[in-house]
Order: C-alpha cells, then sequence, then structure tokens
C-alpha cells in the first residue's frame, strides 16, 4: 500500500473561499476528501499538510522520508523558493509539481518555477483533478 | 465513447530508436499500442498522427473538429512554433500539452513553451505515462 | 496589366471559421472573390496562394518571379520564419507584408516581425481591407 | 463627406529640404495639395496640422472631435511619446499611423512605436502614398 | 498659510470628458473646484497650472520658488521626462508625485516612473483623493 | 466607525532602534500610538499586527475579512513575495500600500513592488505620516 | 568670419542658480558672455537659444542654415529625444554635443546619448570649458 | 570508400540564381559537380539533398543512418530550427555545419545557431569551399 | 573572550544526511562540535542557531545585538531574502557570509547573493573550513 | 611650464598606415609632432607613450605621478579594460579620455566606455585635434 | 609558395600538458609539426607565433604584412579581445579564427566571438584538423 | 612544509600608495613581509608575483605547477580575463580568489568574478587579512 504525502502552500488553504470565478467553489479539505476518496479506491493512503510559511513547508519536504512520493502545490512560493527547491533536491523521496490552474496563461510571472527542475514531474491546469492525475502518476509502474 | 486525437511532433517518430537512455527503449507504437489498450478499457478511441512538418501539424490540429480533445507532444515546436499555437487557440477542441521527459530539468531553451497558454493543461515528465495522464484528464468530470 | 500574387500563411485557410469575433465571419475565398472584383475594376489579375508549411510558402515566393508584386499575410510565420525572410529578400519581385488585425495591439510576441525590413512597406489592423490597400500600393506610381 | 485631419509630427515640415535620397524632393506642401486632390476627388475633406511640439501635436489630437478620422505621421515622437499615445487613445475619432519610410528597415531605435496598438492600423514604407492608403482606408465599409 | 501649486500634465485637461470609466466624470475644474474648497478648511492656498507641453510645465516648476510645495501629477511625462526630473531636481520647492489611477496596475511602461526619486513621495491611486492626499501631507510636521 | 487593520512586516518591529538617520527615531509602538490618536479623533479603530515571518502576514491578510480596509507595510517582502500579493487579491478587504520612505530614491531592488498592481493605491516617503494618509484614504467617500 | 549657433535645452536656463556645488555659480547669461569674448577674438560670431521646450529646439536646429557649426547642449533631451537627433541629422550644419558635467559619471541613464551618432562629435566635463573646446573645433582645420 | 551526405536547406535551391554579389553565380548544381568531382577524387561518394521544408530536413537527417558523415548547410533553420537540432542530436552519424557566407558578419539574427553545439564542427565564411573543406573534415583521422 | 553568533539557513539541519556527495558526511551538529573546539582553543565562544524559517532567521539576526559577530550561512535564503538584508544592515554586530560549497561553480541563480553587500565579508568553497575561517576572520587585529 | 603625458593604446602605433579613410593618412609620429608644435605655442611639454600590452598601459597610468595631466586614448581597451580604469582612478594625475573618431557612430560595442567616469572629461570625433582639444582643455584655468 | 603565419593565443602553449581528455595528449610544437609537414606537401610555409599576453598579439597581426594568410586561434582572447579584432580589421592579410574544440558546445560565454566578422572565415571542433582545414582554406582558388 | 604562490593582479603594486582611505596605507611589500611571518609560524613558504599584464599572470598561473597553492587577487581581471581562468582552471594547483575589500558591495560590474567558479572558494571583505585566511584554508586537512 503506497504512502503519499499531499502539500499545499500559501493561500491553498482559501480554496473555495477565495476568487471562486479562478479556483471554484470547493475547499481544500473538499478536495482532499475527494482525493482520499480515489486514493482508498487504489489501495493507497494519502496524508495532508498545508501552511503559508515557507519554512515549514521545507520542514515538511525533509520529514517526508517514509513516504513514496510528495504530490506539492507550492503556490506562490513556486516561483521564487529556491529553499523550498533545495529540500526537494535533498529528499528521497520523488516529488511532483502540481497546479490546479494553468499558469502558463497567467501573468508572466507565473510562468517561471524553481522547483520544477528538480521534481519528478509536472501537471497543471486540471483544476482538483491536477492532484488526482500526480497521485496516479505514482501508481503507474515507471 | 469519447474521441481523442493523440498528435506528435517532430523526432517522436524516432521514440524508442534514439538516445534510448534518454527516452527509453519502446517505439512510438508500442506506445501507441500501449495507451489504445488503456483507451479501450477506459471505453475511448485513440486516433494517431505523427509528422515532422510543422505545417502537417497545424492542419491535423485544424481537421480535430470531431474530436473531445487532443493530446499534443509537439517536441521540439513546443519551443517556437506560433503557427502551431494560433491552431490551437482557434480549435473548439481542447487540446493537453504533454512531455515525456521533464523539460524544465533540460536545457534552458527547453524551459519556454509557446503553446502552454492555449492548451486546457500541461503533463510532463513521466515518460509514456504523461500520455496516460492526459487522457486520464479528458476522462473526469469538469 | 498588372499580376499580383497574394500569399497567406498558416491558419488564414481558416478565416471565417475560427475566432469569428477577431477576424470578422468572412471565409478567405470570400476574401480573395472580394478581392479579384476590385483587381478587375483596376485592371489588374490575382493569384493567390495559401499553405500551412513554411517551406511551402518558401518556395511559394521563390517561384513568384513573373509577377509584379506579392501580397503577403505571412500569419504566425511573421514572426519567426527567418526562411521566408531570406526569401523574400532575394525576390526580384517587391512585396507588401499585410496583416488583418492590429498586430501592435495584440500579444508582446506579435509586435516582432522578421519580415518587415525585407518588405517595400507593411500594413496592418484594416481587416480584408488590409489586402485591398496593399492592392492599391502596387497602383500608384513610385 | 467625411472629414479627415491630417496630422505630421516633427521634422516633416523639412519634407523635401532634408535627405532628399532619403525622403524624395516634394516638400510637405506639395504632399498635402496631392492628397487634397485625392480626397475631393472621393467626396472627402483634409484639414492639414503640423507641429515640431509634442503638447501641440497631443492637443491636435485632443481636437479632432468633429473629424471622422486622424492620419497621423508622428515622425520621431512614434518611437517614445507616451503622451501622445494617451491622447490618441482617448480620442473618440479613429487614427491610423503612417510612415513614409519603412521604419523597420531603419535603425533598431525606430522599430518600436509606443503609438500603434491604440491606432486602428498602421501602414508604412510608401512615400507620400503611405497618405493615400491611410486616406482610402477611411473610405471602404468597416 | 502655505501656498501650494498643483501642476498637471499632458491630457489631464481632459479629465471627465475622456475614458470616464477609467478616470470618472468629473472634470479637472471641477477637481480643482473641490480642492480648492479642501484647502481652504485647512488655510491653505492652491495655484494650478496644466499644460500637454513638457517643456511648459518644466517652466512651471522652475518657476514655483516662491511655493511651498508642488503637488504634480505628470501624466505620461512621468514615464519619460528627463528634463521634468531635472528641474524638480534643481527647484528649492519640494514635489509629491500624484496618480488618480494605481498606475501599478496598468501596462508595463507604466510601471517605471522617472521622476520618483526627485519628489519627497508618490501617492497613487486614489482618485481625486490623491491630490488630497498630497495636501495633508504638505500639512503635517516633518 | 471604520475598522483598519495595520500590517507591518519584516524589519519595522526594529524602527527606532535601528538606522535612526533613515528610519527616525520613533519607535513602531510610538507610531502605532500616533495613529491611534489620529483614528480615534477620526472616529475609526485600528488593530497592529506585525512579523517577521512572510507566511504569518499571508495568514494575516486571509483574517482581516471582517476589517474596512488593510494599511500594508510589507518591508522588504514588497519586492518579492508573491505569496502575499496573492492573499491581498484574493481578500474581500481593499489593502494600501504604504512606506515610509521613498523607495524609488533607494537601491534598484526596491523599485520593484510586487504587490503594488492588487492594492488600492500606494503611498511612500512621508514617514510615519504615509500610514496617516493611508488611513484618510480610507475615509474620503469613493 | 565663422557664425556658430549656440543651443542650451531645457533648465539651463536655471544655471548658476540651482545646485551651485554641481554646476558652479555662474548663469548662462554669464558664460554666454564669456564665450563671446573668446569668439570674438577668434575672429567668430557666436548667437544663442535656449529652450525648455524639445520641440522649438527643434526649429533652431532646422532654422541653423546660415550658421557654420552648432554648439549644442541638450540637457536632459540629450537622452531621449529623436525628434532632436533627427533634425541634427537632416540639419546641413555640423553640430557638436557639449556638456558641461561629465555624463558617464552621473546616473546611469545619463550614459545614453540619442544624439551622439550624428554629431561631429562629443565634449563632456569640463564645466563652461566645454562650450569654449566646442568652439576651437570649428576653428581647426579639417 | 567513404559515403556523406550533404544537406542543404531553404533557400539554397536558389543559389546563383539570388543575389549573386553576395553568394556567387554558381547555382547549387554546379557546386554539388564540383564537390563531386573532388569527392570522386578522394575515394568518397557524395548525396545530394535539399528542401525548403524544416520536417523534410528533419527525416533527411533522421533517414542518414549508413552515411558516415552529414555536411550540414541549414540555411535560415540554422538561428531557429530546434528540431533539426533534436534530429541532429539523435543521429548516429556526425553532422558538420557549414555555411558559404561568414554568417557572423552579417545582420545580429544570424549570430546564433541553435545546431552549432550539437554538430562535431562547424565552417563559415569560404563560399563551395566551405563545403570541401568539411568534406575533408570527414577524411583525416580523428 | 568574543562572542560569536553562528547561524544557519533552510535545509542546513540536513548537513550530512543529504546528498552526501556534495555536502560531505558531517551532521551540522558534528560541524558545531568541531568548531566549538576550535573556538575555546582560541578563547572565544559561539552560540548556534538554526531555522528553516525566513522570519525566525530575521529575527535571529535582530536579537544578535550582545554578540561581537555573527557567521550567517543563509542557504538558499542567500539569493532572495531581502528581509534578511535588511535584518543585516540594520543590526550593529559585523556579519561574515558563509558558505560550505563553492556557489559560483553551481547553477547560476546561486551566483547572486543579495546579502554579500551587507556583510563585512564572505568566504565559500571549504566544507566546514568556512566557518572557521570565518571565525577566525572575527578574531584577526582589524 | 605645464607637464602633460600622452598615452596611446592598442593599434593607434598603426596610425596612417591602417584604413586611411577611416582614420586619415596621418601617422601617429606626425600627430605627436603636430601636437609638440602647438604644445610649445602654449608653452607646455608632452611627453608620448604607446603600447599594444593592456598592462604596460597601467603601469604607465601608474608611473605619471610628476604630470599635470594626461590624455589617454585606450583604443580598443576604452571599451572593456577595468584595470586601466582603476589606474586612472587611483592616479593623482587628472586624465582626459580622447577617440580621433566619433566612437558613437560606430558599432555598438564602441558606445560603451568603462573609463569615462573615472576621467575627467571625454572628447570624441575630431581627429588629430581631439588630442589637441584635450591639450587646451588642461590649459584654461578650471 | 604561400606564406601562411599561425597564431596562438592564451594557454595554447600548454596544449598536451593540461587537461589531455579535453584536448587531447598533443603538445602544440606536434602540432606544428604535424602542420609544417601538410604544408610542405602543399608548397606552403608556415610561420607559428603563440603568447599569452593580448598586446603581443596585437602587434603579432600588425606584423604580418608580408604573409598571404593569418591562421587564429585567439584561446580565450576569442571572446572579449576587442583590440585583437581592431589588429585583424586592419590588417592587410586575410585571417581565418581556428579554434581545436567546438566551441559552441562549451560554456555559454564562450559562444560570442568578437573576432569572427573581421575574419574570412571560422573553423571549430576538429581538433588539429581545424589548423589543417583552415590552411587549406588559403589555398584553395577564391 | 607547504609552498604556496601568492599571485597580484593589476595595481596591487600601487596598494598603500593609492586611495588609502579605500584600501589601508600598508604596502604590497609591508603585507606580503606580514604574511610571510604568519606563513613561517605555520611552517609554510610564500612566493610572491605581481604583474599588470594579463598575460604574465597566465603564465604565472601555469608554471605554478611545483606549489601546493596558489592564492590569487586578480584584482580588476577577476571582472573579464578568460585567459586568467582558463589558466586556473588547466592548472592542477588549486587557487583559492581573494579581495581585500567586500568587491559586492561595490560598483555593479565588480559583482562578477569570471574565475570563482574555478577556484577552490573565495574569500573577499577581510584586507589583508583575507590572504591570511585563504593560507589558513591550505592548512587545514580537506
Amino acid at each position: 500500500m503506497k504512502k503519499i504525502l499531499v502539500v499545499n502552500g500559501p493561500n491553498l488553504n482559501r480554496l473555495g473561499k477565495r476568487e471562486p470565478d479562478k479556483y471554484g467553489r470547493e475547499t481544500l479539505d473538499e478536495i482532499n476528501e475527494y482525493l482520499t476518496g480515489k486514493a482508498i479506491a487504489a489501495d493507497c493512503s494519502l496524508t495532508f499538510f498545508q501552511s503559508n510559511v515557507e519554512g515549514e513547508l521545507v520542514t515538511a519536504i525533509q520529514d517526508a522520508d517514509g513516504f513514496d512520493g510528495i504530490i506539492l502545490n507550492a503556490g506562490a512560493y513556486t516561483h521564487y523558493s529556491i529553499a523550498l527547491r533545495d529540500a526537494i533536491a535533498a529528499a528521497d523521496v520523488p516529488a511532483v509539481e502540481v497546479h490546479m490552474s494553468n499558469i502558463h496563461a497567467r501573468e508572466d510571472f507565473r510562468h517561471v518555477s524553481v522547483i520544477s527542475s528538480v521534481c519528478r514531474g509536472s501537471i497543471a491546469g486540471f483544476g482538483r483533478e491536477s492532484y488526482l492525475l500526480a497521485l496516479y502518476s505514482f501508481l503507474t509502474p515507471r
């Protein structure tokens, strides 16, 4: 049974509450619930962590040692947190970068990801399904 | 039953034959066969098109009208084909950008995608599974 | 009687069919018909060529020797086709660059034209009339 | 009967007197006369304004309210006058940008136009005929 | 009793007449009247100057010697008039830069101010209240 | 009675203690006291929050729902915290950006603000009065 | 007897009155007087023109036809007035660019001169002597 | 006996016919004949391929498997065809980049070659002899 | 007896555990122990602080008032934490920047340090000895 | 009697021998002779030094202590020799930068001078008279 | 009998002794010997010069007047020596730029050559054969 | 007994004589004497070399074969001498880069070091102690 850590960064705790026309009306809790259902069906367990604090996200990645994979939506930190990048690069657990929106269709400064190159892969643009596709990526043989 | 068009760009016809340590030993035909199996299981049909010629890829996108979705690995054209971008933007069919390798972990010029912003989403880094995840993205409700 | 070659690049074959609010509902055939009417009135003949393939556009320009002028809407190739630029520069026939939309009021990457400097002049922003003004430019004494 | 305002910017009062090999031997008055003849034939009236002073050009654009269109050769101000740009954007009268020479075939700093994006369209490279084509652009249905 | 000079640059004479959805329906005269009322209440006198001509604005700043402060909305010249900058730097009277709109939320070229660094401070985004806040800034002890 | 949240970012807790010739000798507590006095006079209540931790500032902005406005001096985070920007953009409460010093007259990297464009307006250069002017901006009708 | 036109741009009318530690205490009139004395000694006549208005400087250059040379201190316009550049390039009279201060030892934006390349030569850094050296440059055989 | 593939890109089919003062009067056929003569003398066989279509050049490189080397004059595609670059990188046959003119002495955009780094070496500036030197490079021991 | 504060930033708590071929097998505790031994020998006391949280590092620098010097390995924050820079600049205690690896021989984004210019000096590339050399730098007369 | 050191950099020893249409037919010796004549007339002595070696020019500047001024034509080193810049900055003798040609009217890379900001002033574009004007600059009171 | 000068720049005197896996084990003397043999066979004489000093290379180029051609491997000076560039441009003898390694496949800063545009042609990537091909380039009719 | 070569670049021979407020009053000889004393105490011998000539520094590095380490203060060449970089990279002796001043707190062009990435480490900002710390770096086990 695979164990996956789902890490969400700044402002994602406000999902469903802020800018619903951009991010939908579903809260992070509801998304996590949805993903848990899918994970159970796939004989897989999910652990969730969210923080607005960059350093706490770094620590969460550092402490991921027992997991089989990390699903990481780093939010705004995607674009400048080299600290997060270093944590991912140093982790023994592979990470997959996800974004709910298509960051390439938004402001220019969101086209740069400082963490992509140290993740196994990246998935963007599919709303809550971005997480689900990331989950599936850990379930296929490689 | 959903109909999906899988479009592959330049040099992808050489998969499995070139640089196997970078792209694996599987040929494009074998990948397509694998995807077809998965698609049938999901009650979905796949049509495949490959070309090295930018304009033929443009035409393929233009002619995708009957399909429910396009899975597009534009290869090197990803990085400069505004013609392809325009074709995708004009199409009534949503497209998902895929890459087998993590293009963000490769040369600088591969970090730029001129087509991302007109695709529904993008998936990179999972080898042949990138195509499969793109396929799944069309099967989830939205 | 002057002979003018009208060359249209990628995606222009979809005029009237794609994004009508941006490009209008007239098809390329209808525009060509409209231009032909105007040309006959001005005692001038028009020949039309369209392709999505960059190299075929290059060849069309190379083969323009018998013509008195080229009206060229290079579409997306405007922004990167140095091959097209070289073909125009080498042609003995003067070319006029046209765009239906005002490319300077669109995305940044459309503000760059690699072919402008080797054309006699450029005309942008007047819809199908851009072609007509280009036609008139060949009819005035110089 | 359409009323068109023709606005000429800095140094265009020296046409025909300066660098004749680059701009021809015709003076601005002669060009205006030529255009007036063409305009009368098209049942259209032209009003001419020239100034070397950026702010006076701004004022001329602001005062264009009764006209059906503005033909604007902003000369060197094309490349940096955001004040002129703002005046055009705020005007209720559509403006067409013209240049006698092909500015894209000249020095790099002449390739940038800060006014293009707020004009209806732009025409460059046809000598005095650039003005005439701009005039015609106001006479075609739109 | 403090004497403040209010200087408005290009196109601000068109306030209320142009693009009302962007700048409101109030004219510059009405704003000046509003500010005068507020100034009188604060035992302060206001003098107003507006010009579309960069050099006249420079001269106005040069001639501000008797005033206690300058409230300057340089309009488009904000972004490129080094001449204005030099005039402010040389003046013995402190200047406060104001903008009615939030220039940082508009086009990229409006994010650059060549005059900010020689002004005492800057205020942007509060409509006509930007002027009022600037006025208040001269009334607080410093 | 309006309720305003005053948020101060990194190093502002050291005001009055560090570099007094640059920032004055007044402590943050003294400034807050001064502002409270002014707010009471204007029938308005102020709540203060300061943190050196980016994520805690994000959370403070997220939790501002009951307030009528946010006065935000983001300190150094002004220049790179996209997380803070996202929090402001998602908040239903309008924010005004303030800086005590004129950031445009300091080092180049302080000329960039990643939060300006999502704030209602910005005020810089007036020392402690920058906060006061921001307070006044919430009290004027809009 | 040679006739030289001395053209001074924006803010130079304030010489001696503004920032004396940077530009000295001598007024423009005093400098002109000093130069006139030197010119008479060299059997040469000087005509002086100063304006803060870019377009008036353009006109002054255009009207320089009878002169043997132009000594031009364009002040801040040095750095962006392409209109002035065009006027100089079109003039039949050679111009020499002068600056009293060493513009290369000042702010970065003063290192760029858009007029240098169309002047015969440039002289900077010698205070009022910059004008005198420019005068001498017209008196040596060439 | 060594087998070498000579691949020529866009517009090279017009050699001798276009801009003879820049490229000489010799046609591509005549150059090929000349090279064939030299190759026979060196006990080596040459196969020639030319196309204006980027994708056909890609395919030609892909199909070069039986050859001992590729001499590639990619013409304008040199400067932007990452597709061609990928084909060369994937080929098991070494390629040598040639240019007849000295591309470094021409326009700025011709100074960039996206294919140089995946070729064994590059030779530019020797007219038809560039091909011959490339041929010799395959004949020396390595 | 000198008192030195040793501050370590994000991911340095994982030294010896992550990427041993890049950073060695020694843990941060072991390095600190080694340094303590050296410090005692030099009649000097060391205090250690590590955090992954940028704001906590800022606070640690703010609270360093009693110390004679700060040895700071800011880890990834070196490259973007202007907040940390401001804290160092405001501190009365001199800081020395250290890096175990030669950051100039690594990725491009690690070549930029936003804190160097406010530190007394910087030392990089000597593994744990970088700390020791920094310690010695505080012991030499200055 | 003033003593001036005239320092000439790389390739200036070839004056009159190379590219006479660009630099004239006069040799460096002839220019030096001409300058010596002028210097004697002005009761001033000149010492000449030329080298192609950057470090020897540095040493020459270092050894200039007895002189009243340095006239420096650094040739190509003008554009990149920070070593020369440091030597000038450290010298107690003021230096004037000269160029025979107008470097601003030549290639882009010649528009940058790394030494201008540490010289008293600069003179360019007057052929051998550039040296003479520099000489005169040392003779006027300052 | 043709006379060719072979000029080698900095560090090439260490060929065969440094980094043999990058540059091979052959010394510069051995390469020169090899080339001499080839030259004799082609009825051609070679003269060799090497220096680490930029200015001495400049002088060598200046003194090449009797030769029929220069083969120049400028080593690191390739990338910044404008002095060398000027010497080549001024020489009456044509120069061919050579590099043993493929500089385009190495660090970014080696992709720029400031001397290419003034050389007849350039050859890179063929080890010692680069010199030989350059030699041959002088022997073919032109 | 370790043998260390201390190499000093351009203008360092003027230490103590130039700009004493920036670099102190100690001469290079005095610094060398100080270091020699320290070296003897550490059972280590120092050899000193200084030159203003880039190529002589290159040669010195090439000839360092018998030494255990190089302490290199390349002065201004730090910022552009790729020749020096290549010499260091090719040497079998490790080099440590030192600077007396904190180059990151000086002009922008001094923030770039082209030699850092090929040195073992770098030390800047400690005056003459920078050399001493470099010396110590060779004495610690590694």
